[in-house]
């Protein structure tokens, strides 16, 4: 029967002695006139099945088979659990589909990440961004189906919008090649930087709502951490207060480490011991952990009695906290993912709750180990009024967001929701450490390949 | 216990007489000063809950809760098989969160969809629009299960791209607003109009990939089947040929379908009642039925008989299916979901195999009733030659697509795949027959709300 590798490893006792057809790609090949030994890879795991040829069975003098090669093979499943490879095929036929050239660049030795992102089109066959993108196609399963058992309804926010979101500036603006503008003259169409704002609309009347979609920041910085391109997942839930936010925030992630360490565990276990040693166990602890919660003022307690360790020291109730800032307060003081709340409200945008204490907001920033912020999010402001003064204080042009002011007006009691990096998570669970690495085709300041 | 409207509708023989805590937004509200009724909707369901206010238990002359508002309430549920409404809350306490205002504009008299898309963010909060967007969310998380469940990895294929597609032009171009461009001097950036060059390189490697993103196009029409962002999904298959990719097509659809009619059954039922009747008894055919596939020449043969229904009859080999002529071999020949395959290559993209005929390529659209063109696909040609020679008589710039070109050296034997514009199968699923109501905030020529 047919199988893929993922399956044939699932099944391994089960598939004993049984007549298996599969098709991949060399990865290597070895051996001489009596036995050869063809490490074939299909693409559904980061393992390789082994490919036993006989010369009793075959003529091997015809087997040449260069790595990036395609072949399709038949055999019986040999099940070894002893020897050092778990599983074999013992070749019975086997055929060149399509041979590879013999400069096909990802061979057996050491490749650099570096190189890798020369190749966007071809890095994917080797066994490290292989590994990263099946469990980042994984954790975008799983995102959606924590939402979907919970009760959320996906909502397609925009991608081209006239609303520049946050008012964070460095947009991308979009256009046609025509004369005339596509989307009239009254109007400056840009790429969303957050579905947030229309995840609130659809929040007031489906009630539970999240996004997944990509959004771009015309950023000119060349950070590990920073893409002009990215994906954004973005829950938001009518009625809910800050606490509610982080308790399914905390939820949300769980759900999906632990199931993405059931189902990619060969590539997690490939990544802690040629990436990130350490990797599973970590997030196993943080499965374990409960979320502790700090408050920001708290915060920057801690800070100033530790900042000898920053190159900012500087540190005062105000500041916005830096990456080493943020990796401190996860690695070294709560030793795993941290919530921080009640952020001072100008470090914040216009649309988050404004505590009684009129100097923070009901915000909340998850921290991590490696990454720093995970998620951001924060509790909305509810009241017409208030939402209004703060647009006018920040000089946000009304008009723009009038429709956002609106919501507030026809039975809004308020709701919650946060931002995930979908490149972040990634990074978090894979122990990568440059977004270029976390996604197929990045794009960056004077970088657009294919 | 808190609960959503779904869940009591689902579980309501259970849960009579059960105490339950909910929160929503008022549709309606009628009654004396002995007893009220109030329409609750939670945004879960098309359905609403009926409250019943009693005056034995609270003043009814407090109570007044304009449509649009969001309230909490609590109460007994009474679970009533036989009557109009099948379960009631008989209220204990009841309180307002947030008043609507008068001018809310989602009143139960009847509004137009015309009306509705003035104001995209509160549409979905009439009966209509919410059905549409509840099913598009089922839809769109179906969809990743039935390729998740089938070993397929989900690939992020690039929305700015430097590559322009099928070489269809009317792409929008993207910039900063910096004096440099953001992507360098040497490079157009542009929205993608497809994923699918994309995919086709994480194909030759992961095997089964799928992606799913929004795509682009600037085409300056306005139609009811045509939008400027629209989200495509796009599996491709390493191994695949035409044939393998008609079955996956058609159980896609169908595992797709079959899931939505029993998670969304309340929906369709409303938008069966109030928008298309007969709409679940069609997809329950299609159910039932196996895809018929017909041969682009035998289309127009029986085109050609059938002359006199269009408004197009000049019809001969070689000619692109107008969608009248796509709706009439669905709705008319096959009367239902068709597949045609083997297009004259001089109407298809250059990438797609080319047959031994030398006129035709090995494409596959599935046309079906009320949309025409709903996937459309092809397997892919495999040998360098004929694909450089291809793209050199459409005069496309191989400079461009070299990388892709290049997949073909490194053990490409084949790959083949489709894609299925979301929006339209959302249209097909509901029987919503403008595009700009099956996506939360369409774009269109001149027109860009929010």
């Amino acid at each position: 029967m047919k199988m893929l590798v993922k399956q044939i490893y699932e099944n391994a006792k089960e598939l004993d002695k049984s007549k298996i057809k599969i098709k991949g790609w060399v990865v290597t090949s070895r051996g001489n006139k009596k036995i050869q030994f063809i490490e074939l890879n299909d693409g559904s795991s980061v393992l390789h099945l082994q490919l036993v040829l006989k010369s009793e069975k075959m003529d091997l003098n015809d087997i040449h088979f260069k790595t990036g090669s395609s072949i399709k093979a038949e055999g019986i499943l040999n099940y070894t659990p002893k020897a050092e490879q778990s599983v074999e095929l013992i070749v019975d036929k086997i055929s060149l589909l399509a041979q590879s050239d013999e400069d096909f660049p990802i061979q057996t030795k050491k490749t650099t990440l570096e190189f890798l992102r020369t190749i966007p089109h071809l890095r994917h066959r080797s066994n490290t961004i292989k590994a990263v993108m099946l469990v980042r196609s994984s954790i975008s399963f799983f995102i959606h189906e924590y939402f979907q058992k919970n009760d959320f309804s996906l909502v397609a926010a925009p991608i081209i919008t006239s609303n520049d979101g946050e008012g964070a500036g460095e947009t991308f603006i979009v256009d046609s090649e025509d004369k005339e503008p596509f989307f009239g003259n009254n109007v400056k169409a840009t790429l969303g930087v957050t579905g947030q704002l229309h995840a609130e609309a659809y929040a007031l009347g489906l009630q539970k709502v999240y996004t997944f979609a990509p959004t771009f920041r015309a950023e000119n910085s060349n950070t590990k951490k920073h893409a002009a391109e990215f994906w954004m997942v973005e829950p938001e839930v009518a009625f809910f207060t800050l606490k509610e936010l982080i308790q399914m925030s905390e939820e949300m992630l769980k759900y999906v480490i632990k199931k993405v360490l059931e189902k990619r565990r060969d590539e997690l276990v490939f990544l802690d011991t040629h990436i990130k040693p350490g990797l599973i166990q970590s997030l196993e602890d943080f499965l374990e952990s409960n979320l502790e919660i700090i408050e920001y003022r708290k915060v920057i307690e801690i800070l100033e009695k530790n900042k000898v360790f920053f190159e900012e020291q500087n540190i005062e109730f105000g500041m916005d906290l830096k990456t080493e800032h943020e990796r401190f307060i996860a690695e070294k003081y709560a030793k795993g993912p941290v919530g921080v709340i009640n952020y001072p409200k100008k470090l914040k945008a216009f649309y988050m709750y404004q505590n009684d204490d009129n100097e923070t907001v009901a915000a909340f920033d998850l921290l991590v180990p490696g990454i720093g912020e995970l998620v951001g999010g924060s509790q909305r402001e509810n009241r017409y009024e208030k939402l209004e003064q703060r647009i006018q204080e920040l000089n946000i042009d009304q008009k723009d967001i009038q429709w956002y002011l609106d919501l507030r007006k026809y039975g809004y009691s308020g709701s919650a929701g946060f931002g995930l990096g979908l490149e972040r998570l990634v990074m978090y669970i894979t122990g990568i450490d440059n977004i270029r690495d976390s996604i197929p085709f990045p794009r960056t300041p004077n970088n657009l390949k294919m």
